[in-house]
C-alpha cells in the first residue's frame, strides 16, 4: 500500500496518557478517542485485530467450534429470567435502553442458551460449541487504561454444552491448550492461573495472564510451570507452595470458566439421554479479549521510539521508506508486492527525517531504507525494528533475508 | 466440512412468518430470532454475510478507501452538537442510556467528521474516504421484514471529505459505479434511483434498488436504463417522462448521499486552501444494508423447497450427501476439499430424504449424491439446486463440470 493512500494520523506531540498503550496507539495513529473508554480502530489498529482474529479462529475452528454472530440487543426479560438482571454487580455494568427494555450485549450466557433450548432435543445434538467475535458493552467506572478496559470493546466469545460433567472437564482442558497455542502465536507469553469464578460462576475459573508492571491484576507466579493463582484466592494458597511463587503485576488477555447448570436451568434447557430421560446440560464459557490484547501488546512491545510489533500481528510486514528524489523506490514495492510480502510504501513529499520517525512509531518489524545513494550502489539498507541491527543488502541478500523473517 | 459438526438446526416445520426471508433462513438453520427485529447470525448465515463483505472490502479498497472500525457508544453531546438530537425523527430511533448519557449508533456521521477533525489540517489531507462494517441500532417502529428492516444490523457505511463540491461529485460517482459493480458481483439486479436526501440530507440522493414483489418500497423503473425515481419524488417527474416508467415493489441495498457542509460546518470543521485561507469540507455517506442483502437474496432466490443461493455468496459451494452404509464418500469429500472446493460433506446417520431435502432447503448450488449404486458404478449425482437439472458422471467429467461452476 502507499503512505499517502493510508488514513493514518500520525502526531508529532500527543498529551501524555494514564496509559502507554492508549498514549503510543494514539500517537502513531492507530486509534482515535472517541470517549473514555471508548476508541475507533482507524485502519492501523483494525489490520492489528484482523490478524488477532484470524489467529484465534483458526485455532476455535479446529476445536470444532463453529463461529456465529448474536445480537447485541438482549431484552431485559431474559436477564430477569437468569436472575442476573437482580444481580446489582451485573446491572450496574449494563448499558440498558428503558424505553425500549433492551440491554446491550455485556455478555452472551442468555441468548447462547436460548439458541440452543430450541435445537438441542437428544444426547446426539450435543456438544454444542458457539462462538463469536462481538462487540461488548459495559459500563466500567474507571476506564483508564487505555484499550486494557473499554466500555465498548472486541471479544472472542466461545460458549459449550455438554451432556456430563466429564464431557465437560475434557473440552476445557482442550480449550486451555487452545488458549495457549493463540497466545503464543500472538507473541504473549501467558501464565494460567487459578481464580475465582468472579461474578460469571460459583465454581473456580483459569484466567491466562501476562506479567507487565502496568497490569491491573496482581498475581502469585511460578516462573517454571507457567501457572499460579490470582491474588483474590491467595487465602486458599499452602505457605509451603507459595515459596515458589512471586507476586507480579498482571494483564489477563483470556479466562475460561465452568458455569455447571447454573444457566440451563435457569432456562429449563435439558435433553433426553441414550434411555429417554431429561438430563440436565452443562456449559461452559470461554473469553479472549480481542481489543485487550491489541493493547497489552502495545503496552509490552514498545521503546521510546514507539511500537515495536511481533512479526504475525503487525500491520504491515514492511516499512518501505522511499528517501529517493523521483520515487525510486516502485520498483522495489512492487516487486516485494507481487512476491506477497505486506508491504507499505512511504512515498509522501515529505523529510527523510519524518518517515524515519513515522516507520519507528509504526513499528512495523523490516523498515527498508532506499535513498539515491543506496539506489547508485544497487543496495537496501535494511533494520530490525525489535533488535534496532541495520544491514545493507544487495537483491538477492534482502531476498533471503525477508524470507526468514516471514517464511 | 463435516454436516455432523456444522451448527445449522433445520426444522421440519417453522411458524408461517410475515416475511419470506425470516422464515426460510430460520426453516434452514442460518439465523436464531432474538426479539422483534433482532436476529442471531448462526453459522451458514454469517458464511453468507462474510462473503457479502468481502466483496463490498474489494471495491471499497478498489475505490481507495481506508477500512476502520468506529465504535457503536457515542456520546449524546455530539448529536446535540449537529444538531440531529432535538430531530424527533431521529430522537425517535436512537438507543439511548439516559444513566450513561450515551446513544448506540444509529449512524455515524458525526464521530467521522470529530475524527477527521484531528488529523485534516491542509488541502493536502485531503480528500479523506473511510469506512466500515458496524453493527447498527435503530428503533424502528414496525420491525416485520425478517432481516429487510432490523433494530440491529450489519451495514457497510463510507464517509468521504472533500475540498471541491467538484471532487466530491467525482467520487460520488465513482462510488456509484462501484455500488453497481458490487450488487452486479452479488447477483442483484439494481436500478439507480433518484430519492430525497431524507433524514439524511437536505440534497437528493441515489438508492440502489432491487425490484421485488414484498420490498417496502415503491419506485418508478425504468427497465432500460435501469434508473428511476422513488415515489416519493413522483411530483417531481413530468408526464412526458413517466411513459417510460413502471410502477413496482422495490427493496433499497444501497444508497449515496451528498451531505454538502451539513456535518462538517456544525463542528467547524475546515481546511487551509492552498492560498493559506480557511474553506469547507464537502462530505458524503454510502451505505450497503449487508443484513439486507442477506435477506434480500434469501426473499428472491428461493422456490417451495427452500433456498437458491447465487455461487458468489452461497455458505458451501458443493453439498455432498453420502447415502452409502458406510460413509464411502469420504474419500470424494478429502479430493474436492484438496482441489479448494468449499464442500459440506453430510455423513450424519439419518435417512436419505432427510438429507436431499435439507440440501434444498440450505440452497447450495451444487449437490453431489453418492450412493452404493452410484459408488459400485464410479458416477456421482449432480443437482443443479438453480435449474434442478440432474447428471450422472464419472470422475473426470465431474471434476469438468464443476470447474464450469466455480472457475
Amino acid at each position: 500500500m502507499r503512505r499517502s493512500q493510508l488514513y493514518a494520523p500520525t502526531k508529532k506531540t500527543t498529551a501524555k496518557s494514564e496509559s502507554i498503550n492508549a498514549y503510543l496507539l494514539t500517537k502513531a495513529g492507530f486509534v482515535s478517542q472517541v470517549a473514555a473508554g471508548v476508541y475507533a480502530l482507524l485502519p492501523l489498529a483494525l489490520r492489528v485485530a484482523q490478524k488477532i482474529e484470524a489467529i484465534i479462529r483458526e485455532e476455535m475452528n479446529a476445536l470444532g467450534a463453529n463461529e456465529t454472530v448474536f445480537s447485541a440487543l438482549q431484552p431485559k426479560q431474559t436477564w430477569e429470567a437468569s436472575g442476573r438482571w437482580q444481580d446489582p454487580h451485573f446491572r450496574q455494568i449494563i448499558y440498558f435502553d428503558p424505553e425500549a427494555g433492551m440491554t446491550f450485549g455485556a455478555t452472551h450466557e442468555e441468548p447462547m442458551v436460548l439458541a440452543i433450548k430450541e435445537s438441542v432435543q437428544s444426547y446426539r445434538d450435543l456438544p454444542v460449541l458457539l462462538y463469536q467475535f462481538q462487540t461488548k458493552f459495559r459500563k466500567e467506572l474507571r476506564a483508564k487504561s487505555g484499550l486494557l478496559r473499554g466500555r465498548e470493546f472486541r471479544m472472542k466469545d466461545l460458549y459449550s454444552f455438554h451432556a456430563t460433567p466429564e464431557d465437560h472437564q475434557q473440552f476445557y482442558e482442550e480449550s486451555a491448550a487452545a488458549y495457549a497455542r493463540v497466545f503464543s502465536r500472538l507473541g504473549l507469553e501467558t501464565y494460567r492461573i487459578k481464580a475465582s469464578g468472579g461474578i460469571f460462576s460459583q465454581e473456580y475459573s483459569d484466567e491466562f495472564q501476562v506479567i507487565c508492571n502496568t497490569g491491573e491484576d496482581e498475581i502469585l507466579a511460578n516462573h517454571t510451570t507457567k501457572t499460579g493463582f490470582n491474588k483474590e484466592v491467595e487465602a486458599e494458597v499452602s505457605a509451603e507452595e507459595k515459596k515458589d511463587l512471586e507476586r507480579v503485576r498482571s494483564i489477563e488477555v483470556g479466562n475460561i470458566f465452568h458455569l455447571g447448570t447454573k444457566y440451563t436451568d435457569a432456562f429449563d434447557v435439558k435433553y433426553l439421554d441414550n434411555a429417554g430421560a431429561l438430563q440436565p446440560i452443562y456449559m461452559g464459557s470461554y473469553g479472549i479479549g480481542v481489543s485487550r490484547v491489541l493493547g497489552t501488546l502495545a503496552e509490552i512491545y514498545n521503546d521510546e521510539h514507539g511500537l515495536k510489533w511481533p512479526t504475525a500481528v503487525a500491520p504491515f510486514q514492511i516499512y518501505l521508506a522511499d528517501l529517493t528524489q523521483e520515487g525510486k523506490a516502485e520498483a522495489l514495492y512492487q516487486r516485494l508486492s507481487s512476491a506477497g510480502y505486506d508491504i507499505l510504501w512511504d512515498e509522501r513529499a515529505v523529510s527523510a527525517g519524518e518517515k524515519l520517525v513515522d516507520a519507528d512509531l509504526m513499528g512495523v518489524p523490516v523498515r527498508l531504507v532506499v535513498s539515491d545513494k543506496t539506489e547508485a550502489a544497487g543496495q537496501v539498507e535494511l533494520k530490525d525494528r525489535s533488535t534496532g541491527a541495520v544491514v545493507l543488502l544487495g537483491q538477492d541478500e534482502l531476498d533471503k533475508k525477508l524470507q526468514m523473517y516471514f517464511p
